[in-house]
């Protein structure tokens, strides 16, 4: 059991420098944290051939789920739905149920003479067949999600409150059903002193002692002995959440180790 | 004249959630101010056969620049060079002059018993038979540079510093000479008490009249008159910016019109 994810975010807001992507960080973590695994993340701008071109690639992966962000909102340049649409070949209609969301969230937020479903409203209710809405409990435009073959595609609005809100509703429970037991567990512990270079041959060897275990080293800040600091982060999948602690406590101590015989040889 | 951009970013890091992608932002901003275009940022875990497919994609569509963040340290899992390799079909080589630069800096920052150049610290200056080391001025690992066909392919390490420094001086001339005369201004507007599928049929209106200015909506802060917040970017590319900004500010103009009409109506 795993569950395999590629994120699609959408906007040129991400492409010209505008916006920092925190949407995928935060989804990243999500979904690791619920045992699924990001393979890739891909951002394009509010195109439609970009984003059917992407998403026709992400499909040929077959990941069990393809997420998307942003390019759900009722302006001219939000094609999310319309590019997936041509990426699976399915028409588009007006969805009942959205179009109920829609409905009722402006009767609950405008004055009733101001709640006119015009066609940019109605936009947002427009779905491939087959498709089902997700509920926006904090904002317009409803999520999507469409079975395509193995994928399940999701589409999640760009404001991350939106984004966040549907994910946690309707996204989280269905990764870590599909990711069964496993679970992502990591330490980091803090070197100062060393170079990359210096740690790389350690790396190598507490790994073969722990094939499970995952050593990544992070440098932060400048070279030179006195201000070098390197993070290391030691990582673990699996089901055996007790196990994986144990060997990460194992892996952690033989580095340790490890790096007060070095430091001693290089005094 | 333009000078189309696609981004290659590598760490797994990115794809646990446990780093924000600012290394994409800082590049796309600074590519956009260049006069280029960032057609797509594609984010991929450290893993050859990844790194390979996804660059493979990215050469394919031809982009004048494909430009790597990440993967160029001394670790066993940097592995960008082997897997654009693996994508060209070219082997790899010592590169003379980068394995210099990697000694000259050891040089300089430790004392020489310890600069060694262990195979850890060649691997860095393993690069593909042709390709140019750029000088990293403010740590280890050099960037590289390799035209491919159309596409020039520059690899940046993942630390910010670094990256930066390396993109400033040996990419930053680049882009500007590829991209001609091509600018990108853009100006923002805050809007409050409207919808986004209220303003949806003003911005067609003013695109319409102002087909060179691209308006695109931001929704901020929640739904519901009292607190709703959009902001309305309006962009322009060209090489006539003082034409650019004339425009802007006439489209910026006939939007606000359009809002005290609509705010009138409404009341």
């Amino acid at each position: 059991m795993a569950c395999s994810v590629e994120l699609l975010c959408v906007g040129n807001e991400l492409l010209v420098g505008r916006t920092v992507n925190t949407n995928a960080t935060w989804l990243a973590r999500k979904i690791t944290s619920l045992g699924g695994s990001v393979q890739r993340v891909t951002t394009v701008g509010d195109d439609v051939r970009e984003i059917q071109e992407a998403a026709r690639g992400i499909l040929a992966r077959k990941p069990d789920l393809l997420l998307t962000s942003g390019g759900l909102g009722p302006t001219f340049d939000d094609t999310t739905i319309k590019g997936l649409c041509r990426a699976v070949r399915l028409p588009l209609e007006v969805n009942t149920e959205a179009l109920n969301q829609i409905r009722a969230r402006y009767k609950k937020i405008l004055p009733s003479r101001h709640c006119m479903l015009t066609r940019f409203r109605t936009k947002m209710a427009t779905f491939p067949i087959g498709a089902k809405p997700l509920l926006n409990p904090v904002g317009t435009a409803p999520g999507m999600a469409l079975q395509v073959r193995k994928t399940l595609i999701v589409c999640l609005p760009g404001v991350p409150r939106e984004l966040r809100a549907i994910f946690s509703r309707h996204v989280a429970s269905m990764i870590r059903l599909k990711a069964g037991m496993d679970r992502y567990i990591s330490r980091t512990i803090h070197v100062q002193r060393f170079f990359e270079s210096e740690l790389a041959p350690l790396i190598n060897r507490v790994m073969k002692r722990y094939p499970e275990v995952y050593i990544k080293s992070h440098p932060q800040g400048g070279e030179g002995r006195a201000n070098s600091r390197i993070e290391l982060d030691f990582s673990f999948s699996g089901r055996d959440v007790a196990e994986g602690r144990r060997i990460v406590s194992h892996a952690i101590a033989q580095m340790k180790h490890l790096l007060i015989s070095k430091a001693r040889m290089t005094k």
